[in-house]
């Protein structure tokens, strides 16, 4: 699974400066690329004209007023030891609220001496892998497709990536176990991309195939918290909290530059990702953990939530009646939760080149490769797939964002017409791009 | 170097909940070391009722009411895309304040785009050696003695260490020159935990070796804002940025608890070590460095060091007059400049017993080990010593503080006269003990 690799190569260019980025959406040569000047080159991340990437929340509706409302409590009241040197499982206050707050709103099974505060949750893989590999683990397996950010990082720890298949029930539990793995990362309540949900027979077969491997199943519950056709789906941890890491973050819900993360660990494996967590960045920042307690305490994380659902939910129902006007061949799935939409491309039409010309018109968008993304498991007929992100887009804009990148695809054919090209498009491509 | 290893013992042993640590200074058996209870055990490190440990400032002097002017500014004014998804560099508001605050006050050559925020120096150095020993790197120096913490970190990336003595001038570079390794880490300024300052002689000659081995530099600036006796000493970065990487942060000058570092570095360098940190961590959190580059920009971060270096320098003098009168027997050494001051011990004296028994007794201290803490390259003539941290102690509680410290050395002459011991003890000891 990649999100867009043609929107990374755009973002890592203008990072370096050798690309601009510009409000009105066309992306060009810096004029400077090859001085150095005083001020910082735009490292940011791009910003698109319209942004269709998923992964991102609105961060417009960040509730600014309630988390300084938070920070000034926190600064008022802490005491001055909580300033000092930290210790690498998180500050007791949050520990103690986010375990009340999952427990009631996630069904996990969770007591504060089990959690580990992270700064998200690329850094609590990199610390589950970290510590597996320590103990002399060799492979890890990961739901194909699945996001390709994951299987970078715990790649980077020295474990193998193994991919294991999903199907309509979510991952192939059968194929699991013949793969000789330490542990496997799933994301039960809403698969990424597919959005399907794990099935409760594959929910016993995985949890009884960890049993008999004594392997650790990470469970990734990223946008659980909002699930439109339903009460959310139950964690797969509180089933089984002996051989669960439950892993959440801010990042969908509040937003993605608070670096707020959680993991929920059997106790043993959570005293061991502190000590990791404690040797490499001596514990996350106090401040923002005790203004996070407090805005749980206070409620605000609830009404945040309850205040968002409605919004996020509007935009996608207009998302899907925008996919169904101007992109008819498309076809979308595991729209019943979270925050993004996979919309199948027909057979043969490359996600890849889309993407790329999408973002020279100022469009994000991402994608899902035909067949398999992090291995070797592919099943050569599964299509591609675009993957819209509708969180970090105002509902107003989506109709056009959708008609705009129809055209999109619609220049995409022209410039293979110029080419002599258009003939060489397989059937289902040419379907769509005969819009 | 070790920072008090039975403190560290100590503070394990009460945050796994098996001792508990009370205001009056006695530690204990927790009562409910084996159940376990719904709120946290106290996993937050022990507080000492006399707290002489190094490395740390007055956390209580944290300008709380400017820091959350700096958030409200922050809140009410930053681009909501600034809550986004972070690049590995930080954000570019605060790399522009940083580079001008170094530039100006540690006489860096720093550019805002070679600048890497992280979450302090524990991050820092574990991201150089990531990025060396990715590039095939097998060895790196550090100073003996040194912070063991480098030693560890450094050790966990698969670098192995190799220890290089200081002497009153210094790094041996010497006996540098004559090691096979990618770079080194010192403390130019303020050597920890000796004080030492690198001559001028030194530093040329680092340079030069640096050069010739193609070798990387690190600069621990961990405490050169307090100096106490002519103006701060200028950092090695200004000399040859190319070669040189500086490390500083928040840690010493503000809190530890805000998780603030940055790193100035040769620029493809730093371009690496931003890609390691996106990999790890997705960036450090955004309100808190957008609230940090304001508190810089309005004069606190100046404001507050004028406030506090007096106060510091007061503490020192009171600390010193308290050594001279109540453990005269010990050698001060290193208190030009910083938060600690190193008193040798007379040869043949247990730093580690001493760090013991006045645990024990509730008074934290650090303790430098008889001959080289990290390696082979001891010199067996070199005493241990104490290390006496000032930043967190009350002015008016350190005469008192000295004065149990001693009696808490007379107990232990005690104790070993009770075990027949104390016909064993070297000259030196007795001298010190009789007391």
């Amino acid at each position: 699974m990649s999100r867009g690799i043609a929107v990374e190569a755009y973002e890592q260019l203008v990072a370096e400066g050798y690309l601009e980025s510009r409000p009105g959406g066309t992306t060009r040569v810096a004029r400077a690329a090859s001085t150095r000047s005083t001020a910082p080159r735009p490292t940011q991340p791009v910003q698109f004209e319209i942004d269709l990437r998923p992964g991102r929340p609105d961060v417009e509706a960040f509730p600014r007023e309630a988390w300084l409302r938070s920070l000034r409590r926190t600064l008022s009241g802490a005491p001055a030891a909580r300033l000092g040197y930290l210790d690498g499982r998180g500050i007791p206050e949050l520990r103690l609220e986010l375990a009340a707050y999952l427990n009631r709103v996630r069904g996990t099974v969770a007591h504060p001496d089990d959690i580990v505060v992270s700064t998200g949750f690329a850094q609590g893989i990199w610390l589950i892998a970290t510590v597996l590999r320590a103990d002399g683990a060799r492979r890890f397996a990961m739901e194909d497709p699945t996001l390709g950010d994951s299987a970078f990082i715990v790649g980077t720890t020295g474990l193998q990536v193994v991919p294991i298949p999903v199907d309509e029930h979510g991952l192939r539990v059968d194929i699991l176990s013949r793969a000789d793995v330490a542990g496997v990362l799933v994301t039960p309540a809403h698969q990424y991309p597919t959005g399907r949900v794990l099935s409760p027979d594959r929910r016993a077969a995985l949890l009884a195939w960890a049993d008999r491997h004594h392997a650790l199943v990470v469970e990734d519950d990223y946008d659980a918290e909002y699930r439109y056709d339903r009460e959310p789906i139950g964690a797969l941890q509180g089933l089984r909290p002996d051989r669960v890491v439950y892993a959440g973050s801010a990042s969908k819900v509040l937003a993605p530059g608070l670096r707020l993360g959680w993991l929920v660990a059997p106790q043993d494996l959570a005293t061991r990702l502190a000590a990791t967590k404690k040797a490499i960045d001596q514990g996350s920042p106090a401040i923002d953990q005790l203004a996070f307690a407090d805005f749980i305490a206070r409620g605000e994380l609830d009404r945040h939530l309850r205040r968002m659902r409605p919004i996020y939910r509007r935009r996608r129902d207009v998302l899907l009646a925008a996919l169904a006007r101007h992109l008819p061949e498309l076809r979308p799935v595991g729209a019943a939760a979270g925050l993004h939409i996979l919309a199948w491309l027909p057979a043969g039409l490359d996600p890849e080149a889309i993407v790329t010309v999408a973002a020279a018109a100022g469009i994000g968008i991402g994608s899902l490769a035909p067949g398999a993304a992090i291995g070797a498991v592919a099943t050569p007929g599964t299509p591609g797939g675009l993957v819209f992100g509708y969180g970090a887009i105002a509902e107003r804009a989506i109709d056009d964002a959708v008609r705009r990148l129809a055209e999109v695809i619609g220049g995409l054919r022209d410039s293979h017409a110029v080419a002599g090209n258009v003939e060489a498009a397989p059937e289902g491509a040419a379907s769509l791009l005969s819009r």
